[in-house]
């Protein structure tokens, strides 16, 4: 089996190289400097980003290499000895909650990887949907998933808002978004990073609205407000950091949630704390639910800049505050070298080891709905 | 300018690495040995194809890494000293010969690579259209068209037939397919080799014909007929030679014309010469005129098996017999060693070897036409 499979990973890499143009014309534009007129953001940099608390510059082909060949010789990822828990979905209740208004009961959805449904304040929100086979700009390469979503396109309720963390295929995918622009009744709003406008332009939607960090938008009584994260972007070779990145603050009347995208760790963290202080109620209290990247962190001295492991979306859920977090971006792709079913299990360990109560930071089944309660003043 | 180039060649690569999934699963259908009742033809063999004299086994990774780190290191391919010629299409003479039945002049012109638009007994055929920027399943990488096509797809004649060779990037394009499919007053008639034609009703498309080799089709008074050609098939990794490869005789009554799509040099050229013998009148002419490739063809060691050279297009001129040949496949892509600009120039050297009149085996300027005498009896 071992064999077979890295044959096949080396005859992907053969096809790719094939590819490879032998010479790559060096067509980037350049952009020089912005106007000086009005003082920029420290993350804009001369048409590009970067983050507040790291200079992150994508690894070179060495580390790259390294990577998949220790993964190869190592035999990582290891088989999961688990499959990734799996309920049906509960189509009715969601279509009711979502046409209930003012009476919507604050809920959660696991559709699969950074795939979350929302319902709340009266609107339903779905994360960085992906419904497709594959996150990849092949149709025939890339990671493969592996189960299906938790709802399948048509069985989602009309959808108000979708929430956009990164460019990355994982989570920004064409044809669940195409998907997502048809649905009855008109397109949901899409709420993107700053730069990625102009691929919802160039797809022939126009329905985008592309944030900053700590820009806002608000959809019915609703705020949402784009928030830092360490991370990168780009679809491309050529494209890397040129469009932003984040997660999001959402504020209803009577629920706050938080959905982090992807990201390292950072004191970005500790700064939306911060920053929500004066919204967050008399007692201050945290986010009522913060969704939180589990999965994708080895090995560590290649991931550690961009994704956290289990142990660092703990130490976030105490830097939110948050009075739950689940963990999402797990069990769904395999994209890293932890098995698919490891990141519940590490954060089990996590957890105990930071003497958290089980029930405050989870994870779901994919197709699961978690209701909550509404937040008190 | 070297330096950036290798940089980027090498991005290119980290970055599809990168795409690789850790683990491809090994889910090939392994097709099981045809029904024994009816003996299938020797290129047919369990469920893939074959070439006639030469069993083609696509080279590994350790082949491809070779050709590729020699071709960084020895600057290949070389930038071209001149541009492919280029002149301004007759449009409206393409119009009103498409449009001008028995009184049609054979014409052919040249679009690009291998992209023809033949004008014979009365209809317009394209051969292998590629339109688009790029021949790659990454619309953001892989071989980069130098310059436009000689015809815009607005700047068409009505197009009876579209030939296709293979189903490699550079021969089948999904856009191309796609916006000839919907020019005004229906589709062509699509003349795909067997096994392609599902590729044609994956994309919504049902107005294609698949051909085993030495198989016909009629249009108008036109008959077309499939032909072996050595060489290879595959859009992704799993799919290497599950579907037929071949080029085309095109026989109308009063011109005879030859595509030979993508080949190595074989016995199959003196093979189809003998096979029309019968049909090429009293004085057995060969064809009146041959599209035969000129380019892709360095390094040899790599090449030789899949693509011929100019010599090698020159030896298969003197082996169909061919009337007039015109070199194509070259001037548009870059997708092998030789600089661009390269195989004209080798193949004077091979005409000339040969003892050719110069007019015999020419090359053409995109979006040139050549006005053809009728053939006579």
């Amino acid at each position: 089996m071992l064999r077979r499979v890295r044959h096949e990973s080396l005859s992907a890499l053969a096809f790719l190289l094939a590819l490879m143009p032998p010479l790559v014309s060096a067509d980037e534009p350049v952009s020089s400097a912005a106007a000086a007129a009005v003082p920029t953001p420290p993350h804009h940099r001369d048409g590009r980003f970067q983050n507040n608390y790291l200079d992150f510059a994508p690894r070179g082909l060495g580390a790259l290499l390294k990577w998949k060949l220790d993964a190869m010789r190592d035999g990582l990822p290891s088989e999961p000895t688990t499959t990734t828990p799996r309920q049906p979905p509960e189509i009715e209740f969601l279509r009711r909650n979502a046409a209930a208004g003012v009476a919507m009961e604050p809920t959660a959805t696991w559709v699969g990887h950074a795939s979350v449904l929302l319902q709340m304040g009266g609107i339903t929100l779905l994360t960085d949907p992906v419904l497709s086979e594959r996150v990849s700009p092949l149709s025939f390469a890339g990671p493969k998933r592996a189960l299906p979503p938790g709802l399948a396109a048509a069985d989602l309720p009309r959808i108000d808002a979708v929430l956009i963390s990164h460019n990355h295929y994982d989570h920004l995918d064409a044809a669940t978004v195409k998907t997502l622009a048809a649905q009855p009744g008109g397109p949901p709003l899409f709420v993107v990073p700053l730069g990625v406008k102009a691929w919802f332009t160039d797809a022939g939607l126009d329905n985008a609205v592309e944030l900053d960090w700590w820009q806002t938008v608000k959809v019915g009584s609703v705020e949402i407000v784009f928030v830092p994260a360490q991370h990168w972007s780009g679809r491309s070779f050529s494209d890397r950091m040129e469009t932003l990145w984040g997660g999001y603050a959402v504020f209803a009347p009577d629920f706050q949630a938080f959905f982090a995208g992807d990201t390292g760790y950072s004191k970005d963290f500790a700064d939306i704390r911060a920053r929500f202080a004066g919204r967050q109620g008399p007692a201050n209290r945290g986010f009522d639910l913060a969704l939180l990247p589990i999965g994708a962190y080895e090995p560590r001295w290649f991931m550690k800049e961009q994704h956290i492991d289990p142990a660092e979306a703990v130490q976030i859920h105490l830097d939110l505050a948050a009075r739950r977090s689940i963990g999402i971006h797990w069990g769904t792709f395999s994209l890293t070298d932890e098995a698919l079913d490891e990141p519940p299990r590490a954060l089990e360990v996590a957890r105990r080891q930071r003497g958290l109560a089980d029930e405050a930071f989870t994870v779901m089944a994919i197709g699961e709905t978690r209701r909550f309660p509404r937040r008190g003043p």
